[in-house]
């Protein structure tokens, strides 16, 4: 005879959910209780929601299953919002567990009493329910990790109010069936090859499941044996490359650089990705990035299989025998000279990264380098902020690393960044999990300082300048680290850097380096930028793709 | 010719909004560059949503006006939603002004898209509003100040489209009429009197503006001439109390300890207050507190004049030259001994509270002891966790010592609690802010282990202990705090922490002092506790008394 709790983890591991991040209060005991009744259930306990939501995003891009969260009530959501928005934008599933107060108990209003379920329609808009009886409870599990491991996948949120996990009478269920995704069909195909044959400058534009080695290889071929360049979207959930993989350029962060890419583009295909538009509205200038004359084609949306249906394309195209272009094995020198810098991090990582590392990139306005430095390095996997809200880094190493348990997980973070999860290290100490984190301390919201000037607000005073200014003190985050249990090196100059780098990928385990650099764009050239970008679609194509080549990412 | 944002930080400081703690992003630059437009308004940064919120809350309970909040779109007022639920709960003011995208750009579904209004609904029911046009945003902000400093106190949100900010042609408005509350019609004075006339053992629970002097002392005098004891809420938003105030017992958290303390009521009296129902539910057990055979009454809602309502009171009792019991001056030795407990912590407190100070409590199982080491000290504010959600006091004292710069701040927090919003403490640095931060560190979720019996879950294996347990590794809150700027020591010893907290006391400025303790309930004691507990109500009084002075909060 089982309880609710116990039937409902019984149910997750049926389906194929085998850790769970959590952050529990007392409507949660229950839960917690039954923990012990499942042996293939990994429980990792997270300090703040925002840890658990974010490692359990992570833990789906690398192990293409779910995990649960378990999260108190509507203000233990709220708390995991941010990251489980990342994971909705990035089509990552995740099976949220959201404590409840009894179903008699919601009427008094207590003080943790709130609407939990509108707020979990902003990030579970394909599934929020609120089981209502101990007997049903299963089947509404069952239907929340089918929502969520289904293509696209998705956050699914069940509410488990507390006599419904305490009660008697939970049956486990089976797992999911759950149907695999179909490629286009013939005519789709058939339509976007006759786009490409019929001339004109065609790219595919690949995201979420087309970043996968076998969509990257299909795509490579369709480019090789056609006039068809291939793109990235900007913030991959989840990109495999490196040496042996062809090179995939990402589509700009800066509205104005993606439009020079997209300048050149007649026919822009779409492969489980959308049409590129600006991350964020500036006055004047344009959201939708594609040119006015661009023919805008879907191949296969995130419902459909990717590498089947780029494998169609190539077939379609004569070119499935068609050798892609892959990356060589390269790696840019150790980085020299006195003053550490955001860029010789970048190089120092590409110098050193291990083979078939995760590489996690929330490094902002410092990893403009990083895709240059990294392209020949041993393959890996790259992992980056899919949805803009920042403080998803160190949870994502945290999942990774409980998926991958094999794999080095190097995070890149910047300093502002790091503070919204900083509570990660914690965690990462007390798994023992084989990540290296990287702060670039820059003292600054470094990026914010380009969207002011970007925005085109003029005037800028004191006040203004201190909200993106983190001087005042400055972050000690070697201290900060020591402070959670993990070890870690502050490193102010090239060498200290790539020896601290060296020293924590040969050791397993947590490490925090701090490296301490100026802001990537500073003075002359953050003054220069906004100038330079406004004139970079009047400038000749050769100068302009030398810019891209420096500053995109 | 101002723009949106210039116009509407020039119509928040009109209505009396002088601070506003932001974490801003891009859309959201053109607030920050109108800052410097307005020198009345402070701009506190926050490094994490939570801090930001809580500290708004914190502002606004000690300055009786709302400060703002910058958040950058759902994501960063996810981040803010746990400390705003406690503001809700607690009936404090707060103007959220969150970031979206230009009202054009929305239709593009860009990677930080998402319905923030949904999200709003959850802590801001009173008022939630997308301004549409530059014209039209000071209009509606000074509608979200009025419903926000209207008694019953809000959370009112205001989404603010980058284009509506950065549109020209805002036109500031004037300050708001704001009624005041008016106090209890005579009708319901008039019965309220009768039914303690009546005879029975009556009682008055105070909550909300009900626990500010002038009602304390109008509901002391009551109680001197009627037979009417007062009560406080369970978890007050701001209660005066001190040598010179009348003696205030809480309604305990515990339910079985609140049982007993209403077991002797047969007329509850509302001031600003509700009827104590259970924080959670438990197995079996009841939600809602008073006995069957409490007649219960409000004498005031929370829209309404509570100390007119209690004066009014008096005066229909004749009771309105009765004189108040009123604490006497008096404070517990300094704390002996080799091993620091959270009792020797809170006696230490006791021992040298000084003169005026703001007690924020976010202690949890740590601060059982606080209020019976504090209620003979100098008059002091005491503010408590309103919501239930953790993460709330390092937040609060920032606010707190804001609107008081005056006033020295002393903020005790549990270690998990602290964790939630760390990042206070770069602010309370930043800021140079007169605020002791005492942590207690006893190295587990203290409370829950509590809970986990409470609950009645059986079978209590490792995996669930582990949830429970912040060992492996110990967090070093010195170090930690040392990271953010914040000068800290770690206490051992009843010595070591007095000295520590004497020092603090003596030098205006951040302090920090981490407070190494065991468990406020271990061993024997956690043991025991269900049992006690359940066989409280059938225990003679006299013991259940005992009980009740030796661990209510």
């Amino acid at each position: 005879m089982q309880n609710g709790a116990q039937a409902l983890i019984r149910t997750l591991v049926n389906a194929g959910v085998r850790v769970c991040f959590t952050n529990p209060g007392t409507s949660e005991m229950h839960f917690v209780a039954a923990l012990d009744s499942a042996p293939e259930m990994r429980a990792v306990l997270c300090l703040f929601e925002g840890v658990a939501t974010g490692a359990a995003d992570g833990y789906a891009r690398m192990a293409e299953m779910p995990a649960a969260t378990l999260l108190h009530l509507g203000c233990g959501l709220g708390n995991g919002l941010a990251n489980l928005h990342n994971a909705r934008k990035g089509k990552v599933p995740v099976v949220n567990i959201v404590g409840d107060h009894a179903t008699y108990h919601v009427k008094y209003d207590a003080q943790l009493q709130s609407d939990i379920e509108t707020v979990a329609r902003n990030v579970s808009p394909g599934f929020v329910r609120t089981s209502q009886t101990t007997e049903q409870l299963c089947r509404d599990a069952v239907e929340a990790v089918k929502v969520a491991r289904s293509r696209p996948g998705q956050v699914a949120t069940l509410i488990l109010p507390a006599d419904v996990s305490w009660g008697q009478g939970g049956v486990a269920e089976p797992a999911p069936a759950i149907a695999p995704p179909a490629a286009a069909d013939d005519t789709t195909v058939q339509a976007v090859a006759a786009a490409i044959k019929a001339g004109g400058r065609s790219a595919v534009l690949l995201g979420g499941m087309a970043l996968h080695e076998a969509a990257l290889l299909a795509a490579a071929r369709v480019a090789a044996s056609a006039n068809v360049k291939i793109y990235a979207e900007t913030f991959p959930t989840r990109m495999q490359r490196g040496a042996g993989l062809p090179t995939v350029d990402r589509i700009a962060y800066l509205a104005e650089m993606a439009s020079i890419q997209l300048k050149e583009i007649d026919t822009l295909i779409l492969v489980d990705a959308k049409a590129p538009v600006s991350f964020f509205a500036y006055p004047g200038k344009k959201s939708y990035l594609p040119h006015d004359g661009c023919n805008v084609l879907t191949l296969s949306t995130p419902a459909q299989d990717a590498a089947g249906s780029l494998t169609k394309l190539a077939v379609a195209l004569g070119a499935e025998r068609s050798t892609p272009a892959l990356a060589q094995a390269s790696r840019p020198g150790r980085p020299r000279g006195k003053k550490l810098t955001a860029e010789k991090v970048c190089k120092a990582v590409g110098h050193l990264l291990p083979d078939n590392a995760i590489l996690v990139d929330e490094a902002i306005s410092s990893g403009l380098m990083l895709s240059k430095f990294t392209s020949g390095a041993p393959r890996h996997d790259l992992i980056t902020l899919t949805g803009g809200a920042i403080g998803q880094g160190l949870p994502n190493a945290i999942g990774a690393a409980i998926a991958c348990p094999d794999r080095p997980v190097l995070a890149l973070i910047g300093d502002g960044s790091s503070m919204y999860t900083i509570q990660s290290l914690w965690t990462i100490a007390r798994e023992q999990l084989n990540v290296t984190a990287v702060i670039f301390n820059n003292a600054s919201y470094s990026v914010l300082n380009v969207e002011l000037e970007r925005v085109g607000a003029d005037e800028i005073g004191p006040k203004a300048r201190a909200q993106l200014d983190l001087h005042g003190p400055v972050l000690k985050f070697a201290q900060i680290a020591d402070g959670m249990g993990v070890r870690s090196t502050r490193a102010t100059t090239p060498d200290e850097f790539t020896t601290a780098l060296e020293r924590a990928l040969a050791t397993p385990g947590p490490h925090l380096i701090e490296a301490v650099v100026p802001p990537a764009l500073t003075g002359l050239k953050l003054k220069l930028l906004p100038h330079l970008l406004g004139s970079l679609d009047r400038m000749p194509l050769s100068v302009a793709r030398m810019l891209k080549r420096k500053i995109a990412p």
